[in-house]
């Protein structure tokens, strides 16, 4: 009832060391690593790993994944018309159902995208919840708390964080986050309770942070202070934070930063679309701020799809910096992965004893020939449809190309369908 | 013996307006564009469109395509080292069969992702002219002329550039330009002879202009101008003009290169890939240049795809001007199709009487579901992995994803074992 992965190149440990392995799973667990032939018993499945490569699951550590219901809904908009025109009516009219399907949607995208995990924020948790656990993802979820003080809707909003909480938080592979939307939707109360909420069940904070520049600029009118310093004053980074964006953050921002182990989420394309501008990663990096990579929600990317945010992020970086040196592929698919996963409270590397979370990607198309390097050849020349097999806790959610755990044409169809209602 | 697409969403003539209609294609030719069914004789090829969009076919307007044996030797290094190092010392081993063969693997690269024409510059044209026939692909090619002086060594450049020229000037799909590789591997004499070769063939002037700061530094310090009024002064804008990069021009630049109807070739890929910056192509919109898209050789980007390309212009835009309403959706396809088409020499729409280039994309796929906008879903959404059928002066070179004139297997074996000539 077990994997062996024969003779396939693998990145290996923290290092991610590229070599030509067999890997045997058993259970939710990686057992043995070899390089010589592991046997591969009468109910074991066995992978040929021939012209293919093993990482480490890539962790979209931000998005809003019911979101793809929306995707092209509108683009090339300015960012206050994108929402209040066309984004917020849009959420308006959504349903349980549609949540539902629309997650699913995303979710079958980003398997076959080699993602293995997600921190997601938005509301209708539970049918989120109801597509991840029928995907076989691991997740991170969390309700989205929009409320300016702690009137009746304030309090309720919060009880809707605490029963996510409650629910998931040690639910196999879904847990919980408490997730106060930002600094300019929650006011100082609502942050209190939600940092005491973190704190009570241990489970760390979701948040955007420092996304926009008028965002920072109203932060400064409103209370003296950069949002950053804001949430630290407030106490908002005691535990656990995992921080969308940061694209306007000063040095000394960085430094709070670093100082208080924020895990920063980079989600460069988001930024670029909405034209809210290229997050400092290089300097976030030198800070020591444990930097993980998001979609976001796909109204405002299109694509859940880490491969192409990677390799968007490595060559922004060296396209801003003038430095064709930053951000290596290593570094890209560190950020994409094992950053991720160490955001999301979890291992995130190929390693005896670790979970088997893995993508398997062909590098023998067409389009990586030759491959001298096959990091560089996963992060520059590969692209989303080179990956072949998608392992999550030990189990297969893509072989060979086809979706295990979710039926494509079902997905499509009913999110089609669901799609004509949010024209407008 | 002609070709019918049957009730596909095509976008049609300049204004690139997307309907849903039939086309009809005898010879080389878009002969009927209908709103009602067309009928399709025994002889014709009939496709049906449901579900895909029929565009332009894409113009990637500045590559070396031999390079694509070099995809991914060295990574993440300083432009000097990267060079001097690695690239130089490579390409010194190139045989004419190497460049068939690396040739015929880029160009199968680019079908599968819709392009249906390039401008290359490189040397062992012949060879490269070789792999352009078998392709069916429309091509200007030509050969980079590096020389200081009109010693021995300049007269043979310029005789081979001229050879060139004679022999591809008017043969069939493939035509010519004359290439001075740029203001720092050409001196003045050198140039002028190019430039009195492009006059007296008609054929147009392809360069590389302003790619790195180092250029420009070092074009002040010997000529006391910059590289874009350099070749002004020298007569070179005087016709057609292919000018790859223009990373690093100011506002003056901008002026002459607007004045001069100069085609300007983004390959922002490549510019971030090696640190050398980001092209202001809003500036140069605004004065009037034609900006097309390339992808550069696959030793810097080191993907030769035209959809990442385009999405990487539009999404790069906007983070830099943090602007989203700057180069839409359609701005970016037409960048990447019409733009591309002008500055080489013909159409480049889809219209009665236009030779028949086009890219038939597949909308259905998970990754595009919903398609509120077909253009947005193909800029933002889609990837290379969704062009079905290809088609070059009404023959198709692919044909439901299946290539019809480069045998796959074969070119990624030769390549594969060349390459491992070149690891050192």
């Amino acid at each position: 009832m077990g994997i062996v992965l024969s003779r396939i190149a693998a990145a290996l440990g923290d290092s991610w060391t590229v070599r030509q392995v067999d890997i045997r799973i058993d259970g939710e667990t990686i057992t043995e690593i070899s390089e010589s032939s592991l046997p591969a018993g009468p109910d074991d499945t066995r992978v040929d790993g021939t012209g293919k490569l093993a990482i480490p699951g890539l962790v979209n550590a931000h998005t809003h994944v019911p979101m793809v219901l929306f995707r092209g809904i509108a683009d090339d908009l300015p960012l206050a018309q994108w929402l209040s025109e066309k984004l917020w009516p849009a959420e308006k009219k959504l349903t349980a159902d549609d949540v539902y399907w629309g997650s699913l949607l995303g979710l079958a995208e980003m398997i076959r995208s080699g993602t293995t995990a997600i921190s997601d924020m938005y509301f209708f948790v539970d049918a989120i919840a109801k597509a991840v656990a029928q995907s076989g993802m691991r997740a991170r979820l969390s309700y989205g708390i929009i409320a300016s003080s702690l009137d009746e809707r304030g309090k309720e909003e919060l009880r809707r964080a605490r029963e996510v909480i409650e629910r998931f938080r040690a639910d196999g592979l879904i847990s919980a986050a408490v997730a106060p939307h930002a600094i300019y939707t929650c006011g100082k109360e609502v942050w209190r309770e939600a940092i005491e909420l973190a704190h009570r069940y241990e489970v760390p904070i979701h948040t955007h942070l420092a996304e926009t520049r008028a965002e920072v600029a109203d932060c400064y009118v409103r209370y003296r202070m950069s949002p950053v310093r804001l949430l630290d004053q407030w106490g908002a980074f005691t535990g656990p934070v995992i921080a969308a964006h940061c694209v306007h953050v000063a040095p000394d921002d960085i430094e709070i930063l670093g100082e208080r182990q924020v895990n920063v989420v980079h989600c460069p394309k988001s930024n670029a679309k909405l034209g809210s501008g290229i997050a400092p990663i290089a300097r976030l990096h030198a800070a020591g701020v444990n930097v993980a990579l998001g979609t976001d929600g796909a109204a405002s990317n299109n694509r859940l799809d880490m491969f192409g945010e990677l390799r968007f992020a490595a060559l922004m970086a060296k396209a801003v910096s003038q430095d064709p040196a930053l951000v290596s592929a290593k570094d890209a698919l560190k950020m994409a992965s094992t950053a991720g996963a160490r955001a999301l409270g979890f291992a995130g590397e190929i390693a005896i004893g670790k979970q088997a979370d893995m993508a398997i990607v062909d590098l023998s198309q067409l389009e990586t020939v030759p491959a001298y390097d096959p990091l560089s050849a996963l992060v520059y020349a590969a692209g989303r449809e080179a990956v072949s097999d998608v392992i999550v806790n030990g189990k297969f959610l893509m072989r060979d190309r086809v979706l295990t755990t979710i039926d494509e044409d079902q997905v499509k169809y009913e999110v089609s369908r669901r799609a004509n209602r949010y024209k407008s």
